[in-house]
């Protein structure tokens, strides 16, 4: 596939699955000491990764969670957040600007704190209570702070006696970088294809619901806008229907993010919609991938890996066809602000 | 001012602040029962009205507070949800599907529920155990449940022992309806001229924080898309830095919508750094509007109401330049799906 080192996607991911019984050992730990509550802070791409298991958090536990733009929540004063909170951040170079903030929040507050970085000996690590490290670079980064996740906020419901079936999925969960290269290698042809068709689009439009949301979120944002300068519209497809719907005309792009969780029905309807009023649409299902070695009930829980992985081709193609790289910024550290 | 009587304005929001003695029996009623946690749920512009609320609560209480997408909701099998919550719903024409499909979710699971509707009589009314109801059309729709809103939710806290200045804060809300026309009024010269500025725009991108994150998101979607068929993205301030800064250039139009609660630093930021890469921006700030007989320390929880109806005065001038009118749709309630 272009531009893609297998070798290094199973450093990273299985990396990510070797941190195990470091993670669980973190979250026993916590889980024992007792928390009220959790708050998953981040800003962009990380606080994207958290609103998927703040759903499923919501869905399989009665822990109160909160996912939460870090900046905003350090101002806001918010009630829930107490000494007897758990905090988890992610950030990649353990240096973002408010995540590094966020965590310093936290250590002045005596909240316990979780951080996923890509290296020990960060700003980031050295604040929280509990750094968890796997290095990764961005292409991959996702799929690193996903499998963590995994292993973390699930191992927590489960000490709360809440997912009896945690060994079970983690275990199917070890063979995961072998599926997700399938993953890759069965979206790249279509990948292609939607990059050549639509590489001249300067708008689209994406729907997704439940745990797929916030990939949706993240690939207009992260991807589309910031690493290719196309508008975009993110759109959560309960709320499609209220507003957004009037734009749609024959000649607009339409990117519909699919996950198996109880939200599918949302989807489908978008889905039916879009079939009738655009010559362009895409769509993205997690129901297309095999995904060897994982029981169907746990299916639903792994949209956000799959989705991150599978657009993760998108992006290479659609710089490859618009000669742009996924590496220019006109601002983020470029210029001052 | 064009397309506006003051005498029907008058009557809706002197209409909503008429409902004190009738909301604060409710609220005291079931305070007095007790309850849990409190989940306001909507869809579109009615769960964008939420949104602030739910950001006012987080800040000033201790009751867990949960805004959620109405039909997400009904799917996702929130924990947090149970016979001890309460719920919060509005429905202007009393009978937004998801919306009744909500309150008949609630009745199902014994939970206690509030409606604000438009009349008495509708399916949202005839549902919930506190129906509340103020006739208001769409243009004044936004002004009508958040000024109920206010006196619901602030009397919650307020009998949970949380917002001592409620009686204060409500009384002098009692003048506003005045005030608001003033907002009005200071706002048309401004709204005539961002019409005819941009009437040919094809897209804005509007960033907003805290409290106004709510009208933002609302405008976005529920005028400039749904009403005018205008592309747009919303975007936080505290998430414009990850990704969708670097769509900014010179000829991009971008509408900042500020108020002046804590996160108003976030706001300044982006300010700054519109101001040296757009020629094409325009703000809408609460800050600019006297509200004779508003404490200082109030005004931050008025943003939603303040910029609904400063920008209202924005629709009627777009409506006028761009010769589309408000009510015209390609789908909703003309096909169906």
């Amino acid at each position: 596939m272009l531009n893609f080192s297998q070798e290094r996607y199973l450093k990273v991911t299985e990396g990510a699955l070797s941190l195990r019984s470091q993670i669980e050992q973190a979250a026993d730990e916590i889980s024992k000491k007792g928390f009220k509550n959790i708050f998953l802070l981040g800003s962009g791409g990380s606080i994207a990764i958290m609103y998927p298991f703040e759903y499923m958090l919501n869905s399989l536990s009665t822990i109160p969670s909160y996912a939460e733009i870090a900046s905003e929540f350090m101002l806001q004063n918010h009630k829930q957040f107490t000494k007897e909170s758990l905090v988890i951040l992610s950030s990649l170079s353990g240096t973002t600007e408010e995540t590094v903030a966020a965590a310093e929040y936290c250590k002045q507050h005596g909240v316990t704190s979780i951080g996923l970085v890509g290296e020990m000996g960060t700003p980031l690590a050295g604040l929280v209570d509990y750094p968890i490290a796997n290095y990764a670079e961005n292409d991959f980064a996702a799929d690193s702070i996903n499998l963590q996740m995994y292993m973390l906020v699930f191992r927590l419901i489960h000490n709360h006696g809440e997912f009896e079936q945690y060994e079970t999925f983690i275990d199917q969960l070890q063979t995961i970088p072998e599926q997700l290269i399938k993953v890759k290698e069965l979206t790249d042809p279509k990948a292609a294809d939607f990059a050549a068709r639509y590489k001249n689009e300067d708008y689209h439009m994406l729907v997704g619901s439940g745990t797929a949301w916030g990939r949706t979120y993240a690939y207009a944002m992260c991807v589309l806008e910031e690493m290719q300068w196309i508008r975009t519209k993110s759109i959560h497809a309960a709320e499609f229907f209220h507003g957004t719907i009037e734009l749609v005309e024959e000649d607009l792009s339409m990117i519909l993010l699919k996950c198996e969780d109880e939200t599918r029905p949302l989807m489908e309807r978008v889905e039916r919609f879009a079939e009738k009023y655009t010559k362009k649409l895409s769509i993205f299902d997690t129901a297309d991938y095999p995904l060897d070695g994982i029981s169907q009930e746990f299916r639903k829980y792994l949209a956000p890996l799959v989705l991150a992985t599978a657009l993760q081709r998108v992006s290479i193609h659609l710089e490859k066809q618009r000669g742009h790289s996924l590496e220019t910024r006109r601002y983020y550290r470029t210029v001052a602000y």
